[in-house]
C-alpha cells in the first residue's frame, strides 16, 4: 500500500529557547512523508527550486518516498522562518517566502492516479480539489488546513471538505471553521460539512477524535526535552495515516490506534530540530513508545 | 472512613457568557466537601459570618458533612466575585472580600483529630501546617495551593509540602513553584520537595499525575455544556480524595481511578452554576460517566 501526499517541501529557519538552525529541511510534505514512511510507501507531489540540494532528495528516497511527482523548477525553494518562546505551543512566523511554491500546480504522474490513500497537506483548498480530481477512486482521503484558508478561501475549503473522509485541524481552527466556541459542538458542525471523522490537534495537550458515534481523547506524550515543535502536526498526520494505510482498517479501534501512532511520531520529531530525530529512528523505538502511551493512559474500569 | 477538610465557605457572584448569579454558595471547602461526600463522610473546618443562611448548612449536613468544625462568628462571610469570557479556562477576579476569613484560625474539634485523611484546601500554608499539627497520625495528606501563596509565602509552603503526600496544583502554578518551564522537569522538582505524588490540573485539558516511577494522563470529559467552571478544581480534588478514602488503597492503580473520579465530578459541576448540578446527582450517574471516560480513552495495545 502507498499513500499519495501533496504538500510543501521547504527550507526552515527556526529559533527556539534551546538553539537556532538556518535553512534546514522542512515543509508539510517532507514531515508527513518521512513520518508515514515508517509504515507505508509514499508518493510525494511537491515542487522545489533549483537550489534544493541532492542530499535532501536522497534522504527522502532512502526512506522509500517516491519523488516522481516532485518537480524541480527554476527559482528558489519555499522558505519559512519562525521562532518559539518558552511556551512552545505557538510559532511566531518571521518570514514566509513562497518562491516556486507560489505557482505550484499539482500534476500527478500517471503512476500516482490509482492511489488508495490520499493526504492533502495544508495548501490552497482549490489545489487540494485539483489533486482529488486526478485520483481515480481513493479509498481514504485525509485533509489538513489552516486559519489562512478558513478565513480567505472558505468556499473552496467547504467544497473540498465534501470530498474528505478525515479532517485534521487544530483546536483554534476547528472553532474558527465551525464558528463555535464549544469544541464538542464545533466538531459536530464540522462532521456535517462532509468528513466522517475530525481529529482535533491540541499540541502539548494531545488530540481529540470525533465521529458520528464516538469520541476519543489522547494525551500528548509528556517529554522532558521539547526542542523544536516545527512539523509536529504533519508528523502526527504522517504516523496517523501511515498506520491506517498499513493496517487497511478504518474502523473506530484502528483510528484510535492511528492517533496514538501519530502522537508517538510527533513526540519524537519535537525532540530535535528539523527531521533529525527521525533520521536514526527505528520501528522498534516507535513500538516501544506506543507501549509507554498505553501505560500513560491506562486505568482499570469499574 | 471520613475526610478532614479545611477550606473556605463563601458566597460567589459569577458572570459567564451564559448567565450570571449573585451570592450563591461557593468556596473551596464547600465544593470539596460536597464532591467528596458522594464517597465518604466529611469533617469540615471553616468559618462563616452571621449572614450565612441556615439552608446552606442544612444542605451540607444532608450530604453527611459534619459541621462541628464550622465556626459561625460575628461579621460577614467570605465573598468572591469573578467573571469568565468564552475562554472558560481562566476566571477574572473582580472582587475578593475575605471578611471573617481574614482572621480564620483553624481549631479542630477533638473528634476531628484522629482523622486518617486530610485535605488542606487552598489557604495560607501556615494555617495548613497548623491543621496538620492538630491531627494525630494522618494516613494520607492531600494539599492544594495557588500562585498567591507560591510567590508570597514560599518558605511556609515549602515547609508544609514536606508533610504532604499528594500535591494538587494547576499547570502554571507547578511551573511557578518549580521555577521550570518544562512540566515533566517541574513535576520531578516538586516530588523532591516532599510529596510522593503530584497531580497537575489542566482545566479543559485534563490532568497529569506524576510519582517516582509512573506518569498518568487523563483528559477532561468533552462537554457540550460548560456553564460555570468555578469550583472545578476543588470538586476534582473532592472526587479524587473521596474515592481514595473509600477505596483505602493509595497504590498507582487506585490513584489513577481516583483521578478519573475527580474528573467525573468536575465534569458535572461545571454544567451549572454553583453546586447546583451536584444537588440531584446520584452515585449511578457518577459510575455511568466513569464508564464513558473509559470508552473515551481506550485503545488497543500492540
Amino acid at each position: 500500500m502507498s499513500i499519495l501526499v501533496v504538500g510543501s517541501v521547504a527550507f526552515d529557519s527556526v529559533q527556539t529557547p534551546f538553539g537556532r538552525v538556518e535553512e534546514v529541511l522542512g515543509g508539510s510534505g517532507t514531515y508527513f512523508s518521512t513520518s508515514a514512511s515508517f509504515f507505508a510507501d509514499i508518493n510525494l507531489v511537491a515542487v522545489v527550486g533549483e537550489d534544493f540540494p541532492q542530499r535532501h532528495l536522497d534522504f527522502l528516497r532512502a526512506r522509500n518516498v517516491n519523488l516522481e511527482g516532485v518537480k524541480v523548477v527554476p527559482g528558489e525553494t519555499f522558505r519559512w522562518k519562525g521562532e518559539y518562546g518558552y511556551d512552545l505551543n505557538e510559532a511566531k512566523t518571521l518570514d514566509t517566502r513562497l518562491n516556486v511554491f507560489e505557482n505550484f500546480k499539482p500534476i500527478l504522474p500517471e503512476s500516482y492516479r490509482d492511489a488508495d490513500f490520499v493526504f492533502l497537506g495544508n495548501i490552497d483548498p482549490e489545489l487540494q480539489s485539483q489533486v482529488l480530481d486526478q485520483v481515480r477512486h481513493p479509498e481514504l482521503v485525509v485533509c489538513d488546513t489552516m486559519n489562512f484558508w478558513i478565513s480567505g478561501r472558505r468556499e473552496a475549503l467547504l467544497k473540498t471538505l465534501t470530498r474528505v473522509d478525515i479532517l485534521m485541524i487544530n483546536e483554534a481552527e476547528a472553532r474558527q471553521l465551525a464558528e463555535e466556541a464549544n469544541l464538542v459542538k464545533a466538531a459536530q458542525s464540522i462532521l456535517s460539512m462532509g468528513p466522517k471523522t475530525v481529529v482535533i490537534k491540541r499540541g502539548e495537550y494531545g488530540a481529540l477524535m470525533f465521529s458520528e458515534h464516538t469520541i476519543f481523547a489522547a494525551p500528548a506524550y509528556p517529554l522532558e526535552t521539547v526542542f523544536d515543535p516545527t512539523g509536529a502536526g504533519d508528523t502526527f498526520a504522517g504516523g496517523f495515516m501511515g498506520y491506517l494505510a498499513a493496517n487497511r482498517n478504518f474502523g473506530d479501534g484502528s483510528i484510535r490506534q492511528a492517533i496514538i501512532f501519530g502522537s508517538v511520531m510527533a513526540s519524537f520529531v519535537v525532540e530535535n530540530f528539523s527531521l533529525d530525530r527521525l533520521r536514526d529512528l527505528e520501528y522498534r523505538d516507535i513500538e516501544e513508545r506506543f507501549r509507554r502511551f498505553k501505560l500513560l493512559t491506562e486505568f482499570e474500569g469499574l
